[in-house]
Protein backbone atom coordinates (compact mmCIF):
# COMPACT_ATOMS: atom_id res chain seq x y z
CA UNK A 1 0.00 0.00 0.00
CA UNK A 2 1.14 3.53 -1.00
CA UNK A 3 -0.04 6.37 1.05
CA UNK A 4 -0.16 9.92 -0.59
CA UNK A 5 -0.04 12.20 2.37
CA UNK A 6 2.30 15.73 2.13
CA UNK A 7 5.93 14.65 2.66
CA UNK A 8 7.57 14.48 5.85
CA UNK A 9 9.78 17.50 5.22
CA UNK A 10 5.93 19.83 5.61
CA UNK A 11 5.10 19.84 8.76
CA UNK A 12 1.71 18.34 8.34
CA UNK A 13 3.27 15.05 6.52
CA UNK A 14 6.02 15.03 9.46
CA UNK A 15 3.30 15.13 11.82
CA UNK A 16 1.56 12.18 9.71
CA UNK A 17 5.00 10.06 9.78
CA UNK A 18 5.03 10.08 13.34
CA UNK A 19 1.49 8.61 13.73
CA UNK A 20 2.56 6.01 11.28
CA UNK A 21 5.52 5.23 13.25
CA UNK A 22 3.37 5.02 16.87
CA UNK A 23 0.95 2.92 15.30
CA UNK A 24 3.24 0.45 13.87
CA UNK A 25 4.61 0.08 17.60
CA UNK A 26 1.43 0.55 18.95
CA UNK A 27 0.34 -3.07 16.91
CA UNK A 28 3.72 -4.68 17.51
CA UNK A 29 2.93 -4.77 20.99
CA UNK A 30 -0.57 -5.33 20.89
CA UNK A 31 0.06 -8.81 18.69
CA UNK A 32 3.16 -9.33 20.98
CA UNK A 33 0.83 -9.62 23.55
CA UNK A 34 -1.47 -12.35 22.32
CA UNK A 35 1.01 -13.83 21.25
CA UNK A 36 2.55 -14.25 24.35
CA UNK A 37 -0.48 -14.95 26.05
CA UNK A 38 -1.19 -17.86 23.98
CA UNK A 39 2.36 -19.05 24.58
CA UNK A 40 1.71 -18.33 28.38
CA UNK A 41 -0.78 -21.42 27.82
CA UNK A 42 1.64 -24.23 26.58
CA UNK A 43 3.89 -23.15 29.63
CA UNK A 44 4.24 -26.52 31.65
CA UNK A 45 4.42 -25.23 35.37
CA UNK A 46 2.61 -22.26 36.44
CA UNK A 47 5.46 -20.43 37.55
CA UNK A 48 6.26 -20.20 33.98
CA UNK A 49 2.84 -19.54 32.28
CA UNK A 50 3.20 -16.75 35.11
CA UNK A 51 6.28 -15.75 33.46
CA UNK A 52 5.27 -15.58 30.41
CA UNK A 53 2.24 -14.22 31.08
CA UNK A 54 4.14 -11.37 33.03
CA UNK A 55 5.99 -10.42 29.15
CA UNK A 56 2.90 -10.07 27.51
CA UNK A 57 1.34 -7.55 30.06
CA UNK A 58 4.81 -5.78 29.39
CA UNK A 59 3.56 -4.87 26.06
CA UNK A 60 0.05 -4.31 26.80
CA UNK A 61 1.64 -1.48 28.60
CA UNK A 62 3.56 -0.24 26.13
CA UNK A 63 0.73 -0.37 23.78
CA UNK A 64 -1.46 1.66 26.52
CA UNK A 65 1.12 4.63 26.36
CA UNK A 66 1.20 4.60 22.82
CA UNK A 67 -2.59 4.43 22.61
CA UNK A 68 -2.87 7.83 24.89
CA UNK A 69 0.18 9.43 22.61
CA UNK A 70 -1.82 9.07 19.40
CA UNK A 71 -5.03 10.26 20.99
CA UNK A 72 -2.98 13.29 22.31
CA UNK A 73 -1.99 13.86 18.54
CA UNK A 74 -5.20 13.53 17.54
CA UNK A 75 -5.28 10.14 16.43
CA UNK A 76 -5.68 6.87 18.26
CA UNK A 77 -4.06 3.17 18.23
CA UNK A 78 -7.40 1.63 16.77
CA UNK A 79 -6.63 4.40 13.44
CA UNK A 80 -3.03 4.05 13.42
CA UNK A 81 -2.31 0.83 13.58
CA UNK A 82 -4.92 -0.67 10.67
CA UNK A 83 -2.20 -0.09 7.83
CA UNK A 84 0.28 -2.19 9.88
CA UNK A 85 -2.09 -5.29 10.77
CA UNK A 86 -1.41 -7.21 7.81
CA UNK A 87 1.97 -7.60 8.23
CA UNK A 88 2.35 -7.98 11.89
CA UNK A 89 -0.70 -10.69 11.67
CA UNK A 90 1.50 -12.58 8.69
CA UNK A 91 4.75 -12.40 10.70
CA UNK A 92 2.99 -14.29 13.72
CA UNK A 93 1.55 -16.36 11.41
CA UNK A 94 4.38 -17.51 9.70
CA UNK A 95 6.78 -18.04 12.81
CA UNK A 96 3.94 -20.12 15.32
CA UNK A 97 5.76 -21.52 18.03
CA UNK A 98 5.21 -24.87 17.61
CA UNK A 99 5.59 -25.96 21.67
CA UNK A 100 6.79 -23.87 24.28
CA UNK A 101 9.94 -24.08 23.71
CA UNK A 102 9.65 -22.41 20.71
CA UNK A 103 7.43 -19.70 22.19
CA UNK A 104 10.38 -18.83 24.73
CA UNK A 105 13.33 -18.22 22.07
CA UNK A 106 10.38 -16.40 19.91
CA UNK A 107 10.03 -14.09 22.85
CA UNK A 108 13.31 -13.83 24.03
CA UNK A 109 15.30 -12.98 20.15
CA UNK A 110 12.11 -11.74 18.72
CA UNK A 111 11.15 -9.27 21.38
CA UNK A 112 14.86 -8.27 20.93
CA UNK A 113 15.23 -7.74 17.78
CA UNK A 114 11.74 -5.62 18.03
CA UNK A 115 13.24 -3.26 21.06
CA UNK A 116 16.61 -2.81 18.91
CA UNK A 117 14.82 -1.95 15.47
CA UNK A 118 12.54 0.85 17.73
CA UNK A 119 15.54 2.09 19.54
CA UNK A 120 17.22 2.62 15.63
CA UNK A 121 14.16 4.77 14.41
CA UNK A 122 13.91 6.61 17.31
CA UNK A 123 16.99 8.60 16.53
CA UNK A 124 15.31 9.45 13.48
CA UNK A 125 12.79 11.36 15.23
CA UNK A 126 12.53 14.95 16.74
CA UNK A 127 13.31 14.90 20.70
CA UNK A 128 10.52 14.98 22.22
CA UNK A 129 8.86 11.89 20.20
CA UNK A 130 12.27 10.27 20.94
CA UNK A 131 12.38 10.29 24.41
CA UNK A 132 8.51 9.35 24.63
CA UNK A 133 9.44 6.13 22.10
CA UNK A 134 12.35 5.39 24.33
CA UNK A 135 10.65 5.78 27.51
CA UNK A 136 8.26 3.44 27.14
CA UNK A 137 10.15 0.89 25.31
CA UNK A 138 11.92 0.80 29.01
CA UNK A 139 9.27 1.12 30.96
CA UNK A 140 8.48 -2.06 32.65
CA UNK A 141 11.51 -3.84 31.59
CA UNK A 142 10.60 -7.03 30.37
CA UNK A 143 11.86 -9.70 32.84
CA UNK A 144 13.09 -12.27 29.93
CA UNK A 145 16.04 -13.83 31.82
CA UNK A 146 14.06 -16.44 33.36
CA UNK A 147 14.39 -17.42 29.56
CA UNK A 148 18.48 -18.33 29.14
CA UNK A 149 17.81 -20.78 32.03
CA UNK A 150 14.92 -22.24 30.58
CA UNK A 151 16.27 -22.61 27.87
CA UNK A 152 19.62 -23.63 27.94
CA UNK A 153 18.56 -26.53 30.85
CA UNK A 154 15.81 -27.86 28.17
CA UNK A 155 18.95 -28.37 25.76
CA UNK A 156 20.64 -30.27 28.38
CA UNK A 157 18.07 -32.33 28.95
CA UNK A 158 18.17 -33.47 25.12
CA UNK A 159 20.63 -31.71 22.87
CA UNK A 160 19.01 -32.45 19.74
CA UNK A 161 16.99 -29.39 20.92
CA UNK A 162 19.95 -27.03 20.58
CA UNK A 163 19.99 -27.86 16.71
CA UNK A 164 16.17 -27.21 16.01
CA UNK A 165 15.92 -23.92 18.07
CA UNK A 166 18.82 -22.75 15.86
CA UNK A 167 17.43 -23.00 13.21
CA UNK A 168 14.09 -21.60 14.32
CA UNK A 169 15.75 -18.65 15.99
CA UNK A 170 17.42 -18.16 12.20
CA UNK A 171 13.83 -18.24 10.99
CA UNK A 172 13.01 -15.82 13.29
CA UNK A 173 15.40 -13.60 12.66
CA UNK A 174 15.10 -13.77 8.65
CA UNK A 175 11.13 -13.30 9.54
CA UNK A 176 12.33 -10.03 11.17
CA UNK A 177 13.99 -7.99 9.06
CA UNK A 178 11.92 -8.96 5.93
CA UNK A 179 8.80 -7.60 7.74
CA UNK A 180 10.72 -4.66 9.08
CA UNK A 181 11.89 -3.95 5.43
CA UNK A 182 8.53 -4.52 4.04
CA UNK A 183 7.00 -1.99 6.40
CA UNK A 184 9.91 0.56 5.49
CA UNK A 185 9.56 0.89 1.80
CA UNK A 186 5.65 0.42 2.07
CA UNK A 187 5.08 3.24 3.95
CA UNK A 188 6.57 6.21 2.29
CA UNK A 189 6.14 8.20 5.15
CA UNK A 190 8.21 6.08 7.04
CA UNK A 191 11.11 5.61 4.62
CA UNK A 192 11.34 9.26 3.62
CA UNK A 193 12.00 10.23 7.82
CA UNK A 194 14.90 7.27 7.34
CA UNK A 195 16.16 8.59 4.34
CA UNK A 196 15.46 12.56 5.07
CA UNK A 197 15.13 12.22 8.56
CA UNK A 198 13.65 15.74 10.01
CA UNK A 199 15.97 19.04 9.24
CA UNK A 200 17.12 16.81 6.31
CA UNK A 201 19.40 14.97 8.67
CA UNK A 202 18.39 11.23 7.18
CA UNK A 203 20.25 7.81 6.34
CA UNK A 204 21.63 7.24 3.55
CA UNK A 205 21.05 3.87 2.31
CA UNK A 206 24.42 2.46 3.53
CA UNK A 207 23.44 4.04 6.67
CA UNK A 208 20.53 1.88 6.78
CA UNK A 209 22.58 -1.14 6.07
CA UNK A 210 24.38 -0.39 9.46
CA UNK A 211 21.18 -0.68 10.85
CA UNK A 212 20.15 -3.71 10.08
CA UNK A 213 23.71 -5.24 10.31
CA UNK A 214 23.60 -3.84 14.30
CA UNK A 215 20.85 -5.39 15.20
CA UNK A 216 21.43 -8.61 13.47
CA UNK A 217 24.59 -8.62 15.91
CA UNK A 218 22.34 -7.87 18.27
CA UNK A 219 20.51 -11.37 17.99
CA UNK A 220 23.70 -13.04 17.49
CA UNK A 221 24.78 -12.35 20.66
CA UNK A 222 21.48 -13.19 22.09
CA UNK A 223 20.97 -16.65 20.35
CA UNK A 224 24.71 -17.09 22.44
CA UNK A 225 23.22 -16.28 25.56
CA UNK A 226 20.73 -19.38 24.56
CA UNK A 227 23.36 -21.47 24.21
CA UNK A 228 22.06 -21.52 20.18
CA UNK A 229 24.27 -21.11 17.06
CA UNK A 230 22.90 -17.83 15.38
CA UNK B 1 -8.48 -32.98 49.36
CA UNK B 2 -8.79 -32.67 52.86
CA UNK B 3 -5.56 -30.26 54.35
CA UNK B 4 -4.20 -31.35 57.80
CA UNK B 5 -3.23 -28.23 59.33
CA UNK B 6 -3.49 -26.68 62.48
CA UNK B 7 -7.29 -24.91 63.31
CA UNK B 8 -7.40 -21.81 62.41
CA UNK B 9 -7.93 -20.47 65.59
CA UNK B 10 -3.68 -21.05 65.92
CA UNK B 11 -1.95 -18.45 64.94
CA UNK B 12 -0.31 -20.93 62.58
CA UNK B 13 -3.44 -22.56 61.46
CA UNK B 14 -4.97 -18.95 60.88
CA UNK B 15 -1.31 -17.69 58.88
CA UNK B 16 -2.09 -21.09 56.86
CA UNK B 17 -5.97 -20.11 56.19
CA UNK B 18 -4.79 -16.79 54.86
CA UNK B 19 -1.88 -18.49 52.20
CA UNK B 20 -4.90 -20.63 51.43
CA UNK B 21 -7.18 -17.85 50.34
CA UNK B 22 -4.93 -15.33 48.65
CA UNK B 23 -3.57 -18.58 46.88
CA UNK B 24 -7.07 -19.29 45.26
CA UNK B 25 -7.49 -15.59 44.52
CA UNK B 26 -3.98 -15.53 42.70
CA UNK B 27 -5.20 -18.71 40.62
CA UNK B 28 -8.72 -17.18 40.01
CA UNK B 29 -6.24 -13.77 38.28
CA UNK B 30 -4.25 -15.78 36.92
CA UNK B 31 -6.53 -18.16 35.26
CA UNK B 32 -8.71 -14.88 34.43
CA UNK B 33 -5.85 -13.45 32.52
CA UNK B 34 -5.56 -16.44 30.24
CA UNK B 35 -9.24 -16.67 30.04
CA UNK B 36 -9.71 -12.57 28.77
CA UNK B 37 -6.52 -12.85 26.88
CA UNK B 38 -7.38 -15.68 24.78
CA UNK B 39 -11.03 -14.15 24.32
CA UNK B 40 -9.72 -10.79 23.20
CA UNK B 41 -8.41 -12.65 20.14
CA UNK B 42 -12.47 -13.62 19.09
CA UNK B 43 -12.87 -9.90 18.74
CA UNK B 44 -14.26 -8.39 15.62
CA UNK B 45 -12.37 -4.91 16.13
CA UNK B 46 -8.62 -3.95 17.12
CA UNK B 47 -10.38 -1.64 19.43
CA UNK B 48 -12.79 -4.41 21.00
CA UNK B 49 -9.45 -6.82 21.42
CA UNK B 50 -7.69 -3.91 23.19
CA UNK B 51 -9.94 -3.65 25.78
CA UNK B 52 -10.91 -7.26 26.79
CA UNK B 53 -6.97 -7.33 26.40
CA UNK B 54 -7.06 -4.66 28.91
CA UNK B 55 -9.27 -6.57 31.26
CA UNK B 56 -6.94 -9.27 31.08
CA UNK B 57 -4.05 -7.37 32.69
CA UNK B 58 -6.20 -6.08 34.98
CA UNK B 59 -6.55 -9.61 36.34
CA UNK B 60 -3.06 -10.41 35.81
CA UNK B 61 -1.70 -6.83 37.48
CA UNK B 62 -3.92 -8.36 40.68
CA UNK B 63 -2.22 -11.50 40.31
CA UNK B 64 1.17 -9.86 40.78
CA UNK B 65 0.48 -8.09 43.90
CA UNK B 66 -1.04 -11.60 45.55
CA UNK B 67 2.30 -13.07 44.88
CA UNK B 68 4.19 -10.62 46.36
CA UNK B 69 2.44 -10.38 49.44
CA UNK B 70 2.54 -14.39 49.45
CA UNK B 71 6.11 -14.23 49.16
CA UNK B 72 6.10 -11.94 51.84
CA UNK B 73 4.36 -14.17 54.21
CA UNK B 74 6.95 -16.92 52.90
CA UNK B 75 4.80 -19.03 50.45
CA UNK B 76 4.39 -18.02 46.79
CA UNK B 77 1.32 -17.99 44.75
CA UNK B 78 2.84 -21.04 42.68
CA UNK B 79 3.09 -22.66 45.91
CA UNK B 80 -0.25 -21.28 47.38
CA UNK B 81 -2.54 -21.61 44.45
CA UNK B 82 -1.68 -25.48 43.21
CA UNK B 83 -4.79 -27.13 45.74
CA UNK B 84 -7.05 -24.88 44.02
CA UNK B 85 -5.89 -25.13 39.97
CA UNK B 86 -7.79 -28.19 39.06
CA UNK B 87 -10.99 -26.40 40.41
CA UNK B 88 -10.68 -23.57 38.37
CA UNK B 89 -9.49 -24.80 35.53
CA UNK B 90 -12.63 -27.09 35.38
CA UNK B 91 -15.07 -23.93 35.43
CA UNK B 92 -13.51 -22.40 32.66
CA UNK B 93 -13.52 -25.65 30.87
CA UNK B 94 -17.43 -26.03 31.46
CA UNK B 95 -17.69 -22.14 31.03
CA UNK B 96 -15.76 -21.79 27.40
CA UNK B 97 -17.17 -18.87 25.62
CA UNK B 98 -18.33 -20.22 22.23
CA UNK B 99 -17.95 -16.78 20.73
CA UNK B 100 -16.62 -13.56 21.28
CA UNK B 101 -20.08 -12.65 23.15
CA UNK B 102 -20.46 -15.13 25.41
CA UNK B 103 -16.83 -14.01 26.31
CA UNK B 104 -17.92 -10.44 27.62
CA UNK B 105 -20.67 -12.03 28.89
CA UNK B 106 -18.79 -13.88 31.00
CA UNK B 107 -16.17 -11.20 31.20
CA UNK B 108 -18.73 -9.01 32.79
CA UNK B 109 -21.25 -11.49 34.96
CA UNK B 110 -18.10 -14.16 35.89
CA UNK B 111 -15.84 -10.92 36.55
CA UNK B 112 -18.56 -9.42 38.69
CA UNK B 113 -19.18 -12.82 40.90
CA UNK B 114 -15.32 -13.23 41.73
CA UNK B 115 -15.25 -9.74 42.77
CA UNK B 116 -18.59 -9.84 45.12
CA UNK B 117 -17.23 -13.41 46.63
CA UNK B 118 -13.73 -12.39 47.61
CA UNK B 119 -15.16 -8.64 49.10
CA UNK B 120 -17.36 -11.07 51.34
CA UNK B 121 -14.60 -13.47 52.43
CA UNK B 122 -12.58 -10.27 52.97
CA UNK B 123 -14.73 -9.41 56.00
CA UNK B 124 -13.94 -12.43 57.94
CA UNK B 125 -10.45 -11.51 57.49
CA UNK B 126 -7.91 -9.98 60.26
CA UNK B 127 -7.71 -6.18 59.76
CA UNK B 128 -4.92 -6.13 57.39
CA UNK B 129 -5.12 -8.72 55.48
CA UNK B 130 -8.81 -7.66 54.78
CA UNK B 131 -7.79 -4.14 53.69
CA UNK B 132 -4.84 -5.65 51.37
CA UNK B 133 -7.41 -8.26 49.37
CA UNK B 134 -9.93 -5.21 48.96
CA UNK B 135 -7.02 -2.82 47.87
CA UNK B 136 -5.75 -5.26 45.20
CA UNK B 137 -9.60 -5.94 44.18
CA UNK B 138 -10.16 -1.83 43.75
CA UNK B 139 -6.79 -1.63 41.95
CA UNK B 140 -6.13 -0.72 38.28
CA UNK B 141 -10.41 -0.71 38.52
CA UNK B 142 -11.29 -2.66 34.97
CA UNK B 143 -13.07 -0.71 32.77
CA UNK B 144 -15.89 -3.39 31.97
CA UNK B 145 -18.73 -0.79 30.68
CA UNK B 146 -18.22 -1.05 27.12
CA UNK B 147 -18.96 -4.62 27.47
CA UNK B 148 -22.86 -3.16 28.45
CA UNK B 149 -23.09 -1.28 25.41
CA UNK B 150 -21.51 -4.30 22.88
CA UNK B 151 -24.05 -6.52 24.08
CA UNK B 152 -26.90 -4.50 23.88
CA UNK B 153 -26.20 -3.54 20.33
CA UNK B 154 -25.46 -7.09 19.48
CA UNK B 155 -28.80 -7.79 21.00
CA UNK B 156 -30.88 -5.24 19.12
CA UNK B 157 -29.07 -6.43 15.74
CA UNK B 158 -30.37 -9.69 16.45
CA UNK B 159 -32.63 -10.15 19.34
CA UNK B 160 -32.55 -14.11 19.28
CA UNK B 161 -29.61 -13.51 20.90
CA UNK B 162 -30.84 -12.43 24.44
CA UNK B 163 -32.84 -15.49 24.78
CA UNK B 164 -28.95 -17.35 24.50
CA UNK B 165 -26.84 -15.05 26.32
CA UNK B 166 -29.94 -15.40 29.62
CA UNK B 167 -29.51 -18.80 29.46
CA UNK B 168 -25.69 -18.38 29.27
CA UNK B 169 -25.86 -15.95 32.23
CA UNK B 170 -27.86 -18.56 34.16
CA UNK B 171 -25.31 -21.17 33.61
CA UNK B 172 -21.85 -19.20 34.47
CA UNK B 173 -23.84 -18.68 37.97
CA UNK B 174 -24.67 -21.46 38.85
CA UNK B 175 -21.46 -22.96 37.60
CA UNK B 176 -19.36 -20.82 39.63
CA UNK B 177 -21.52 -20.79 42.86
CA UNK B 178 -21.16 -24.58 42.32
CA UNK B 179 -17.38 -24.09 42.08
CA UNK B 180 -17.29 -21.49 44.93
CA UNK B 181 -18.95 -23.88 47.64
CA UNK B 182 -16.90 -26.76 46.39
CA UNK B 183 -13.88 -24.70 47.13
CA UNK B 184 -14.69 -23.97 50.55
CA UNK B 185 -16.22 -27.45 51.90
CA UNK B 186 -12.90 -28.88 50.39
CA UNK B 187 -10.75 -26.88 52.35
CA UNK B 188 -10.44 -27.17 55.91
CA UNK B 189 -8.85 -23.71 56.51
CA UNK B 190 -11.36 -21.69 54.38
CA UNK B 191 -14.41 -23.15 56.11
CA UNK B 192 -13.16 -22.94 59.40
CA UNK B 193 -12.23 -19.15 58.84
CA UNK B 194 -15.67 -18.75 57.39
CA UNK B 195 -17.50 -20.58 60.02
CA UNK B 196 -15.30 -19.93 63.05
CA UNK B 197 -13.76 -16.88 61.84
CA UNK B 198 -11.17 -15.01 63.76
CA UNK B 199 -11.29 -14.39 67.07
CA UNK B 200 -14.53 -17.25 66.62
CA UNK B 201 -16.49 -13.99 65.28
CA UNK B 202 -17.58 -16.12 62.35
CA UNK B 203 -20.47 -16.68 60.12
CA UNK B 204 -23.21 -19.51 60.74
CA UNK B 205 -24.89 -21.18 58.12
CA UNK B 206 -27.17 -19.12 58.08
CA UNK B 207 -24.88 -15.84 57.33
CA UNK B 208 -23.00 -17.92 54.73
CA UNK B 209 -26.54 -18.76 52.75
CA UNK B 210 -27.27 -14.73 52.60
CA UNK B 211 -23.60 -14.14 51.95
CA UNK B 212 -24.68 -16.33 48.39
CA UNK B 213 -27.97 -14.44 48.27
CA UNK B 214 -25.91 -11.01 47.72
CA UNK B 215 -24.31 -12.07 45.76
CA UNK B 216 -26.66 -13.47 43.19
CA UNK B 217 -28.77 -10.54 43.83
CA UNK B 218 -25.94 -8.32 42.46
CA UNK B 219 -25.42 -11.14 39.53
CA UNK B 220 -29.23 -10.33 38.87
CA UNK B 221 -28.35 -6.62 38.47
CA UNK B 222 -25.56 -6.81 36.37
CA UNK B 223 -27.98 -9.34 33.93
CA UNK B 224 -30.46 -6.18 33.52
CA UNK B 225 -27.86 -3.87 32.75
CA UNK B 226 -26.84 -6.25 29.60
CA UNK B 227 -30.25 -5.99 28.99
CA UNK B 228 -30.51 -10.06 29.91
CA UNK B 229 -32.95 -11.54 32.67
CA UNK B 230 -31.64 -13.35 34.84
Amino acid sequence: MTVTSPPPSTPEGYAAAVVDILGALAYAELSAFSQLAADANMAPTHQLKADVSALAVAEFLKYEALDERLISLGSSADEAMTPFTAAFDGFHKRTQPSDFLEGLVKAYVGDGIAQDFYREIATFLDPDTRDFVLTVLAARPAKREFIVGAVRSAIDDDPRRGGRLALWGRRLVGEAITQAQGVIVERDALSAILVGGIDGVGADLAEIGRMFARITDNHTKRMERLGLSA
